[in-house]
């Protein structure tokens, strides 16, 4: 088994989907990728930052499923980072109601003393100035390093985040982003020239239609699971890296045809995040549900032609 | 082996995409159908209308890869059915430019006597007054019917296709007309409505986003390989309906696990259709090229997770 550290907000977020709003909930990439990996019962660390107003509870929570929180820093005078947003009719789109920065603003992120040796490194949606603090902090070189980001920082910090990009391994995008990063619409070509910027491996979420990895000549394509209703997308994307990266930190094993077995847990998880708001449903999930959807996955996507 | 029946389109095309622009060159949903179809070396026979203004070297292409014309119809005085679109740069959306339906427009399918006792039929996109003129000439039930249709009968002659809907056991559609038909977003509840409507089997598909099929509580997601670039869509969903057809008609077999592979057909075979213009990749298509391919899909989607 691996160590695996995170790095991601720890945020509260407001959620409207045509099924409903919520007020003030718990959110962030670090929170949906921590409790997405927690299902590996792994050695992991969650490095963040919140508010004085930010619920000790949501903290317990966090620690209760094993997740280290020692790296997430509590700024008692300072307020915890709020996203607001409301999705489409179609759920692909969404338009961004509120973002207060807050703490994050001044953000140093610091690495646990016994997390500077590990060996799997997810830096979930930050600054690319955040991502790379961490990788600058590591002691060891990590086995595998991941990063997750997204068009807001291509639009205001391109140059930071193609920095960070040059140093890590993974690097999980959406397709739209994908399409932005490069300039490219086909997927394959855009997956190529993000290979040239770095990391050996791309994974592009395309959501509801599922998600590639690509690597050299090599390419993975895990469907989504079909589903009756998408309940509110949000950190989606981010309990899909965690499930990937969890998988990852667990098996310890990084070759391409464990990866594609990291995109399947990676998918498989995000499939449960979708059905509730928030958190909700990854709060609660048990092994022996995810051990079921697996199989879903399995008839889903397996078939059997013989090939001489 | 089982015998095919396919009926269709064989017509002009002049197509217009971001990569180029055709004067009319052979198309219809039977001519994709037929040369997708004719992979498999099966028995099979096209029913259609041509005008005397259609070249005899289109329909000896078709003889020439095996399928019985017999069944397709030219009238002298007549001209053929003619189609002209132009795709979006997306490749994913297009404009229809012309639709002249010339001979189309009186057309009375005839099944030739030796195909009556077809065990497969494949009622290609026409008007659903045609395709249920089929299904009224077969002397044995068939053993398995599928129906391809498209938005445009929706919108003119829905009662009629809905009458013909009730009597096939299988229907292919695109995701954009599955919600059409269903007035649902979501496709799970689409494909179930619309296996409410008649068919056990139903066949969404996504064009770029694969492929999803339905039966019962069952579904089967076959990712579309990812493509450096698509040069033109046209006929990739009847090419798609062929393969399908095809491998159901070869191997006999209709149950749901061999249906899979039936779409894993159709998905390998429409992926070359969209790399030329037209039929052009379809009419030299090769069986080694599509043996290499089908290995790519297995690379594709294939995972070794072991669950107890």
């Amino acid at each position: 088994m691996n160590k695996l550290v995170i790095v991601g907000t720890v945020a509260f977020d407001a959620i409207e989907t045509p099924f409903g709003k919520t007020d003030k909930i718990l959110g962030g990439a670090a929170t949906y990728i921590g409790l997405s990996a927690s299902n590996f019962n792994i050695d992991a660390a969650a490095i963040s930052v919140v508010g004085g107003d930010f619920p000790k509870k949501y903290l317990d929570l966090l620690e209760d499923r094993g997740i280290d929180i020692s790296g997430i820093e509590i700024v008692k005078e300072g307020k915890t980072f709020f996203w607001s947003g409301k999705y489409h009719n179609d759920m692909n789109s969404r338009d961004t109601l509120a973002t207060e920065l807050n703490v994050l603003e001044h953000f140093k992120p610091i690495v646990p003393e016994n997390y500077k040796d590990s060996e799997i490194v997810m830096l979930g949606n930050l600054h690319p100035l955040v991502q790379q603090g961490v990788l600058n902090q590591m002691e060891t070189k990590p086995k595998l390093t991941i990063l997750d980001t997204m068009n807001f920082w291509m639009d205001i910090a391109l140059s930071d985040l193609l920095n960070v990009i040059k140093n890590v391994d993974v690097i999980t995008i959406n397709d739209e982003e994908a399409r932005q990063l490069t300039n490219e619409y086909s997927l394959v070509v855009a997956a190529k020239k993000i290979q040239e910027m770095g990391p050996q491996y791309v994974v592009i979420k395309k959501g509801e239609h599922g998600a590639l990895l690509f690597h050299d000549e090599n390419v993975f394509y895990a469907p989504a699971l079909p589903l009756k209703e998408v309940f509110d997308p949000t950190g989606a994307g981010d309990t899909f890296a965690g499930g990937f990266a969890g998988y990852l930190a667990k098996t310890g094993d990084i070759s391409f045809e464990n990866m594609k077995n990291a995109v399947i847990y990676g998918s498989t998880l995000a499939s449960f995040c979708v059905e509730k708001f928030g958190t909700e449903r990854m709060v609660n999930l048990k092994s022996n549900e995810i051990h079921k959807r697996l199989q879903q996955f399995k008839d889903l996507t397996q078939f059997e032609i013989e090939l001489t």
